[in-house]
């Protein structure tokens, strides 16, 4: 069996020393680790994006793999440090403040445990900065061969902190991400359409404060040039586009994450 | 034989999922896969930089190397996928949509495939993303041994785009790249002076609206604080830089990529 | 014994076609390479700040690491290449020009040589990017296990360019790195606090014409929402902090890399 990857996934900036210093510690930690960038431009402090970009990010690597993701700025209080082991997925690594709660959601059969045992930590812990102290050590221990169990007792799920609204309510959303192309990433999944039965072709969007959209689209490649639309995007959920430009800016207003998103659902005739 | 290794070239951007979701499919089908960013920020579906960035990114790798690029504004209508082989190169995977067209010049004798085969894609094909669906996927089995010959049809070279406009004209040419340190670099080449026989040391440079440089220098080390330069940097283009100062920023003004250059060349007396 | 890792600690910027070449020659001289990104964003040209994440980012990668630094506004003058070797760190590759001022301050016992064997570089070597043509090379082949000696000659430590100013005088330091959350990060260590025999309780910091901070904080999770703070982070060194929010603002006005930082100390009465 190839040996587990390590991804990352943080709020650190790539413009920081904090990459490299939680690189350090994981290569020496375990010199044959395989580790690989997800992003590390969550947007700082940021635990709802994070959460949601972990679920994301992570979807599409081997069963087996340590996502280690720290968004962490209670770090130095008492927020628990935790492991979720997920057969199917594979093992997550960073603080108990949210940042896991669509992993919780998507795999709620999930085993945690905290992260106690002082051999999966340097014997230093700063107050600021347990991904080099804690959560790196750990994914290097884990990805390198040590057992789950070893990570120290076992956290019951249900008092896992798990942030509210994470889906839709009232056929009411948000903005979770904004990308490179100034594409806005909903929280409006295509499981959402399904679970309430509500047709795609009946259905449009307003990104509150400014668009309102009356139709989905299928792709990028089939609309004009300049339309703001709404499709499907890769990951599953519904974005905002502008075709040959960015959704993000609107007469020089920037639109943020965390912006409410509504659904038009058209009551059909008959 | 070491392992052929894959690079990364994108518009992704380093802030987003997509780099993510494509390294886990990579690492999925391939395991042992080396993977190697060269960039995410090719400006947001900008085909012309982005072939100029895989001309300039790629040429120092080893031969045998897999280039996965992906800058890919028509995903979801009928672009083909494609490899492009070259053997003192290596392969270049991607959009046919001009995303190749310096490759092609540079090695016009390479052999190109159409990706039809199903084994080299995800058995579900979003509309959206085939960086994460066909790409990632064709460019991890390649890595991994799979034949060239198995990815699908060959396609006539002469059939696949190729940008227009790719060298300059009538001694007019533009800017391709503006990096890091603002410098920018445009598609004048070493070897279009030579081909020209263009006299080095009796040209000048202008950029349209903003500089007007008499000149060549040698390198960076020699000329006046805040003076403005040309001089053929490492790619073996002609650069204009701010020797300690920015070149992308003239009075207030921005200084973008599509700019207008112009050689200034003249006539020697005699 | 695993094989050394070579980390990158660049000025080149991440949308640059640098990074890609230089990668591309290290593992062309070295196909079994391991490269670890710290950071491509210096500040363009800033030694110092560079010659300080080179200290910070490197610290906690194993024994062995080869660190390949490149911030060399000098490129194509007759600045040296050197190699720096600390045996409990691992070797330094770069050019001479107070890059290494932190790491020869740290580790004053350490050996130098000038690069100057062509076995080390590449046949041609251009005026502006030495990362690709020397330093590339020269670390490639350390990792693969070249021998430190047969780099070049030994250079007396004394004569390796050492910036002035490193650590503060007369209680005054400055700002060398702002990060991803906007902290501000001086060149006040907990050495230095020791090394006056300054007490922390009875201490604060003015970032001048800007902030006026009475006291230190142990860490960001015990002080009021938007409060700036001052506490020692992570790696050893006085951070300005706000929390929930960014030190680096004020007002509208940004807090530069080089900002005076002095500290307040309080004569205790008795």
């Amino acid at each position: 069996m190839a040996q587990p990857i390590i991804t990352l996934t943080t709020d650190f900036g790539y413009d920081s020393l904090y990459v490299g210093a939680m690189k350090g510690v994981i290569y020496s930690w375990h010199p044959a680790a395989i580790v690989v960038d997800l992003t590390h431009s969550v947007a700082p402090q940021n635990i709802r994006q994070g959460a949601f970009l972990v679920l994301l990010g992570t979807s599409d690597f081997p069963a087996g793999t340590v996502h280690l993701t720290v968004v962490d700025p209670g770090v130095g209080t008492d927020r628990r440090a935790v492991c979720l082991k997920v057969p199917e997925a594979g093992i997550f690594v960073g603080p108990d403040n949210g940042l896991f709660s669509y992993i919780l959601d998507k795999y709620p059969d999930l085993t945690a445990r905290q992260i106690t045992n002082p051999s999966f930590m340097r014997p230093e812990i700063s107050r600021t900065f347990h991904g080099r102290d804690i959560f790196g050590p750990t994914a290097a221990r884990l990805a390198g061969g040590a057992s789950f169990e070893a990570v120290g007792p076992l956290v019951e799920v249900a008092t896992l902190l798990k942030l509210d609204h994470l889906w839709p309510e009232h056929l009411t959303g948000q903005v979770l991400h904004r990308d490179h192309y100034g594409n806005l990433i909903t929280n409006f999944s295509r499981k959402f359409f399904a679970q309430h039965e509500i047709p795609l072709e009946n259905s449009g969007v307003v990104v509150e404060d400014f668009y309102r959209i009356e139709r989905f689209n299928e792709s990028y490649g089939y609309a004009g040039s300049g339309e703001v639309i709404a499709l499907f995007g890769s990951s599953g959920f519904l974005e905002i586009a502008r075709v040959n430009g960015r959704a993000d800016n609107h007469q020089g207003k920037k639109i943020e994450v965390g912006q409410t998103v509504r659904l038009l659902v058209k009551l059909s005739n008959g």
